[in-house]
């Protein structure tokens, strides 16, 4: 998507070899009008499903995910939260996710009452790194016995497993703009 | 807002005499739709001044202050990030807020890069119960030197402080709901 690429080249900022700062658009301060193109986007590569769920994780997948959401015709947006202990619930779907970024394992939920059987669920997130958070989200659609529809990413790191974790799991997955490197603090991407 | 009062009364679930679970439609599963009309009200609410950012606080108040961006020409969003350990920065503007339902104090952080005093604020959230959320972002807002065009709640618990705390900071403040009582499971409106 190359509105997104111009404005990773010309907003983002890169710290050491593999941090991207894109909080001026997507994850603290939001860009509505580009999630409305990236929105489209994810509509023109899943078009072929009717979703009926979004899925994504607290918190900076929210925006995103609610935009897109009025491309696949108001979908319901249901996100993970995110938790440190753990109180066992019979009425939620669990998984357990690694963060490396945090350096430790963390609890993500959904309430049965909102993932089901009969739902075909797109899974959106801003970011695809080692894929840990996708997987989690990927589980938690598993256990609802949901048709997974795919992954829809706005910015992936190539450089890192993320791409190669999440195919494994025979999913479809769409990156919106994938960064091969940040070497030198310049910007590359895939093709 | 009727739409509004209807769903919370259709879908909303009362659990002892304080608390109000609208997970299916505003902080969990989040109906966009319904979002869609909650924005249109905001609009109609703030119509008489030209808001430059939305600031909200993670993670409930993304999904609806992004969609009600829309309909103020897609004004940026910005969401204040929560952090339970302090590390000062200079270049971000922190406000401590006590969370009564974990009692315990957070500490609420905004960049000074995405708020600044030409910036026209409007200040949303998905609930206002003691007040202490918004009481941050209103200090945050100040600390920037921003012009504070008011606070937009979906759902005020009107039988705790929040509205009282909010209105001796002379602000506006538009609630779509004002939930009077919950007692004996039953939920009753203000007005």
């Amino acid at each position: 998507m190359e509105l997104l690429k111009e404005r990773i080249c010309h907003s983002g900022r890169v710290i050491g070899k593999d941090i991207l700062k894109v909080d001026s658009f997507l994850n603290h301060q939001m860009d509505v009008q580009l999630f409305q193109e990236i929105g489209k986007e994810f509509k023109r590569r899943f078009a072929e499903e009717k979703i009926t769920k979004i899925l994504t994780i607290e918190a900076s997948g929210i925006g995103v995910a609610c935009i897109t959401a009025q491309y696949f015709n108001n979908a319901p947006v249901v996100f993970a939260k995110k938790l440190i202990a753990r109180n066992l619930d019979a009425e939620v779907y669990e998984s357990k996710v690694y963060s490396f970024t945090k350096a430790t394992n963390y609890i993500i939920r959904v309430d049965k009452k909102y993932l089901n059987a009969k739902d075909t669920v797109l899974i959106i997130d801003d970011f695809l790194a080692n894929g840990n958070a996708v997987l989690g989200l990927l589980d938690i659609s598993r256990q609802a016995g949901a048709n997974i529809a795919g992954v829809g990413i706005v910015i992936e790191k190539s450089f890192q497993d993320g791409r190669e974790v999440v195919l494994k799991e025979n999913v479809k997955l769409e990156s919106l703009a994938r960064v091969k490197s940040l070497k030198d603090g310049k910007i590359t991407f895939v093709d």
